[in-house]
Parts: structure tokens; sequence; C-alpha cells
């Protein structure tokens, strides 16, 4: 679960007392030896925690030095005084960095509407500052400390040789709930040694979260605090320029988000199954977006897969409601690669196979194929079971 | 329960072997005594069902007669056989009362892609004409014989003055699952003997429609098979023609079609609550729809309220994200008459007394406000429970 820190940044997770659970992390500090790169891409949510206000401001940048993240309040829908709670706690990680609050971002997950208990955050970031490293207990402490209901950590890594040079891109991840795809959905940072330019950072996170983290949904449900950063330490010492390098990296980039944004829904409060929805055959690919989106939010999709059910009909007419104008008698789906439905008619199956396939594969494959042209979209989404609902429907204010 | 059947309608429902339940009535017949007027209103899916292709390229008219209506059986998604089985129904219902297939009308509701069995309709068909009447009885077989997986029976009924003479308006409609607000979301028949043409029939049932079964949700999916029809015997023969008395009419088949809407999500699959929700102060109608659907859709929402648990955070992130422009400073929020945010900020209230008015109570008010302008809207909507995940996890195929 370790993985590699790319060269130029130490980072540690400590419990500072947000989370009652004293053996659980609740803030993070990943720090930048030195100025470097730092893109975003955060909720479209209209209302938005005060992180995500002063990191959109921010970003992208070429003096990035520290994100300071706490796990347990968003600190959203907090006013004016939320505000002012996120100037300070970015003030005191800039501080402790030797910083300034321009080069310091910041980070928020976890209940709505409950101010930051601020002595906390303070003494949590001076024992985190003490506690930053590059080895895998600093690592993993990192990882820990953004998390909330996450059930498995969730981290991604690769390698990539770039003009003869070893390039590292390894990234975090949080989320497990009150997830939609619409934007990223979640908390996730990438680190990388790679040396960039703020503008073409923000054009390579943009294009993965595009892939990734836009493509996931749990229950749909966007949240106030979505927020994925491209960290960019240069410490490699090398830069993507040519035609080549750049798609190298981006592609590296592409698979270290996908990577993670599968493990989001694959975590996914009560998920017995991960759903990957391929749509194909669209005019557009927002078309493609749309139908995926409407299909793998339809809580008769969800439980119909839950229940290890190949219940084509629902599948078909949740499309149909998508808002996407496509012709019915040219639709086809595959479950589990099994022909079901066939150009607008059902087609003869053996229903225990498919649904023996389903249940004993924590996966399961849509494809909704369309005839309306080339475009297409992936999306991975949770199924929807009983202890999702009793988990959400727990006295929790 | 039972509901005084207007003037010129007669209306039967018998067990024909389409549902595995022989105490369950599976197919009903409603019957005009000669030529009267029906409107439709019809799913906005682009999936859908034989019966609506048909029905919309027949309504609105003025020689209605009769509509045959089975349960159990969709023919959705069934193609050109589909199509063939469901003009051979409607042939089948003209004939059993000696009118022309023009004049006949068909609605088929439950499990989609299978086809209908036509021996079995056509002694329906037979059973039914033989029995149809005006008493309770019949009235009753008559709702029976629509619904699906209802736990109960939802009907309604008004009688006004118009010029003079009394017009009553009796509905019946089904529904507890696949329920999203687009369109009317169930099947419905609104039966009158007011006498009116068939544009005026139209016009006032897509009215009510708006308010009304366009309001409505259990989780948001639409069906492929919703169909609302108004017919109007002019058994009573009078005409609302008058300013007046067209008002009069439309605040009653208003009433009447609300009553019935509210039902439907009563009897959402699972439901322990309902949750009345009542979005105000946006620049446009429209704009209040969207955010009523997306925050009734939201299974946060859905099982905070099932939680009893005033969890104002998921209600507010919600409208958030339902892609309609407004200024989260002015949103207020009150729960149960408590008013729990005000202008974007939380309120200090008595978590527990908010909570214990939700647990004593099936019905949950919703109100909320925004400052963008005069528009409002009303919605109606279940919660969402363990049960309705387990209903519909179960296989079904």
């Amino acid at each position: 679960m370790s993985q590699p820190v790319p060269k130029g940044f130490r980072l540690a997770g400590v419990h500072c007392g947000i989370k009652s659970n004293a053996a659980k992390e609740d803030l993070t500090l990943i720090v930048t030896d030195a100025d470097s790169v730092a893109a975003g891409v955060y909720t479209q949510n209209l209302v938005v925690a005060a992180s995500v206000v002063q990191n959109r401001a921010k970003t992208p940048c070429h003096d990035f030095r520290v994100v300071v993240v706490n796990s347990g309040n968003a600190n959203a829908c907090t006013g004016e005084r939320g505000d002012s709670d996120c100037r300070e706690m970015t003030r005191l990680a800039a501080e402790a960095v030797g910083a300034t609050e321009n080069q310091a971002l910041v980070m928020s997950t976890g209940i709505i509407g409950h101010f930051l208990p601020m002595e906390k955050i303070k003494s949590g970031i001076a024992a985190a500052t003490a506690k930053i490293g590059t080895d895998a207990d600093a690592f993993d402490s990192a990882v820990r400390g953004i998390t909330t209901t996450d059930k498995f950590l969730k981290t991604a890594s690769r390698s990539v040789e770039i003009a003869g040079q070893t390039v590292q891109v390894t990234a975090m991840a949080k989320g497990a709930g009150m997830i939609g795809p619409n934007m990223a959905t979640m908390l996730c940072v990438v680190m990388t040694d790679a040396k960039l330019t703020a503008p073409a950072a923000q054009e390579l996170l943009t294009h993965a979260a595009e892939l990734s983290f836009n493509c996931i949904s749990v229950e749909g449900h966007t949240s106030t605090s979505d927020t994925a950063l491209l960290l960019a330490s240069g410490g490699a010492g090398v830069t993507p320029t040519s035609e080549a390098d750049r798609a190298a990296f981006q592609q590296t980039l592409d698979e270290v988000c996908v990577e993670l944004a599968k493990l989001i829904p694959s975590d996914g409060e009560g998920a017995t199954h991960l759903i990957t929805l391929d749509v194909t055959g669209c005019a557009t690919r927002a078309d493609a977006r749309q139908i995926a989106k409407t299909v793998t939010e339809s809580p008769l999709v969800k439980t119909a897969i839950t229940g290890n059910d190949p219940n084509w009909g629902r599948i078909v007419s949740a499309a149909g409601y998508a808002g996407v104008a496509f012709d019915p008698a040219k639709v086809t789906l595959t479950i589990n690669n099994t022909l079901i439905y066939k150009a607008g008619m059902p087609v003869a199956y053996d229903e225990k196979v498919v649904s023996d396939s389903m249940r004993d594969s924590f996966e399961v494959h849509l494809l909704l194929a369309f005839g309306e042209g080339d475009a297409s979209i992936r999306f991975w989404a949770s199924d929807l079971t009983v202890e999702y609902v009793n988990f959400n429907s727990d006295y929790s204010t």
C-alpha cells in the first residue's frame, strides 16, 4: 500500500483530535523542498467549502510549498468565520515550513456546517511539521490523515521515462460517500518530481480528471469539498517537452488517476459490486457521459446489480430518460460479455449463467451500445446496498 | 376507498392470469356509454412501451369509448411483436364494446421485456366486459386491476358546481416504484362527466399533471409506461365555458391529481416518510423544479430523512449541484417549520426537538428558500430505506 515518494516531497499525518478516535490520523501535511508547481480541479457544487474558494484563487501556480489537509470536518457552509478559520489554517501551515500564505493550499473533508477546532489544527500542524519524511510510515500516515469513511487506503503510483530520466508519479485519494461524477469528487493529491510549468500541469490534470474522477459515482451526490491537486516538485530535473514525452507523461498521469478513481466506488459505502459501464456509439462524449451518469445513478439499476440480477429493462429504461436523443431500435446491451438485448429487442440468454457470473465477481461489466456515432465513455460506480442505507440513515448530525 | 363513478362510465377489473396470484385482478376495462373526450400525458422516456406509442397517436380525441389496462407486464422493449400484441389487445377491447380500434386506448404496467400472454388477455377482456358496472365492487376491482407493487389503492374524487350543475371528477392511479418526476410517472385515469372539447381536456390535464404527477419521486427512475388519461363522458350535460367555470373545474382537477400524486410516494417501495419539499424564491419555476428534483433524488438526503436526522448539509449541498445558479449566501432552510440554516449560515436549534418531530410523523416538511426571484414549486418524494433496497435487489428477472 505504501508507494515511493517522488523527489522533492516530504509528508506526514498525525492525530490532532478532530476525529474522536485517537488511533486515526486527522491532519496531513505535504511539503515540497523548494518552490513547486501546483494545479487543481475542484467541485462544481455552488455550495462549497472555504478551502475550495481559497485554492481556486491560488492554482495553478509555480511557487507552491505546502498543502495542509484535515479530515473529520469539511468547514463548509460555515460563512465568514469558516473563511477566516481556513485562512488561519493556511497561514499556520505556511509559517510552519517557512513559506508565505500564498504558497500554501488547504483541504478539509468531513461533516458540513461545523466550525474548525482551531487549537487542535494548530497543534496538529506543529506535530506534523516535526514528523514529515519520505519513508513508508510518513507516506502511510499522510494517506490515513485524509480519510473519512474509507474502508481502505487509496494510492497509486507509476514511473515513466522522460528524456532518458525516470519520473515518479504517486497519488493518494479519499472518498467513499457523497461521490457524484461532476469534477473531481473527492480529495486527491498527485505528487510528481517531473518539472512542469503551471499551465502545463493544469492541462495535464484537467485531462486526467476528465477520464477518471469525473467518471465515478457512489450515489451521485456531488460534495462541497472535492479537490484534486497535481503537485510537481521538479526534483527529477526533467521536463516532458517533446510531443512523445508529453504523451507519455499524460498517459502515466491518466493511469494513476484512473486507478485511484476506481478505488473510490470500489470502497463506496456498503458496496458489494463495482459496476464498470462502457457507453459506446454516441454522437458526442457529453451524450455518452450523460447516459452513463443517469444509468449508474439509478437506484433500480444499482439494486439489480446488488441482487446479481441481469434486469436489463432497468438499464435500458434509465438510458431512455437521460435526456439524450437516440434511436431505441439501435440499442444493444451486454452484461459480463453476454449479449442480453440487441437492436431494441430481447435476446434469448441463460439468466442463471449471467446471474452466477455477477455473483462470482466483485466487478460487473455493462456495455451499452448506441447507433448514433463514435463517442464513448467508461464509468465506474458502486451498487446500492442495505449497508449504504443503514450507514447513511444513522443519526449523524 | 370506493368513489362515485361519474355519469357515462362503467368499469370492472378481473384476474386473467398475468399475475400468478389468482386473488389479484390484473386486467381492467373502463368503458363509456357514448363517444367521449380523452386526453393523455405520457412518459418522456425515449424507451417506451408499445401502449404509449399507440395512445400518443390517438389523444386528444372526441370519440373515445374504452381503455383496457393490464398489470403484471409492461409490454415495453418487446419490439415489433410487442407493437402487434398491443394493437391486438386494443382491437379486442374495441370489439368487446362495439367500438372501432381508433376509439380504444390501452395501458400496460409491470415487468419490462416480456411478451404479453395474448390468450389470457383475450379471456380477461371477455370476462371484464361481462362484469362492467358502476357500483363499489366494479370500481374497486377496476382500481385493483391496474396495481403492481402498490401496498394500498390510490383514488381521489371531487364534485364541483359548473353552471348550476354538479360535475363529478373521480380518478385512480397506481405506482410505487420506478417513479421519477418527468411527466406523468405512473398510470392514472381521471373520469369526469363534464362535457369537454378534446383540446380543452388536453390543456386541463397538462396543467394538472404539471402540478401533481410531474412533482413526485420515489427514486427518480422515469418508467417506460407512464400514462395519465382524462376521460370526459359529458354525462352531466354541462360544459365549463365561462372563465369562472373553467377555473373551478381546473382547480377541482388539480386537487384530484395532487391528492392522487401524493399517494404514490407515500406508497413508495419501502417508504417510511413522505417528504414534502417547497422550493421558493427562484428565478423561474424550471429552476425550482430542477433544484427540487435534485434534492429529492439524493440518496444522502433520503437516508437522512429515513434516520430522522435534520442533516441540513446534505440538503443544501444537493441544491448546490442541481445546475441552477444561485447565491449560496441567500439560502435558508426550515425542517418541520424549524429554522435550521439562514442566509448561508447555520442557526442554533434544538436537534433533538427537530429529530423527534420527524420521527413522530410520516410526513416531513422541508422549505428551501432562495433569494433569486418569486418562482416556487412543491415536490413530494419517498425516503430511502433498507426495505427499498431489499425489495429491488431480490432476483426478479
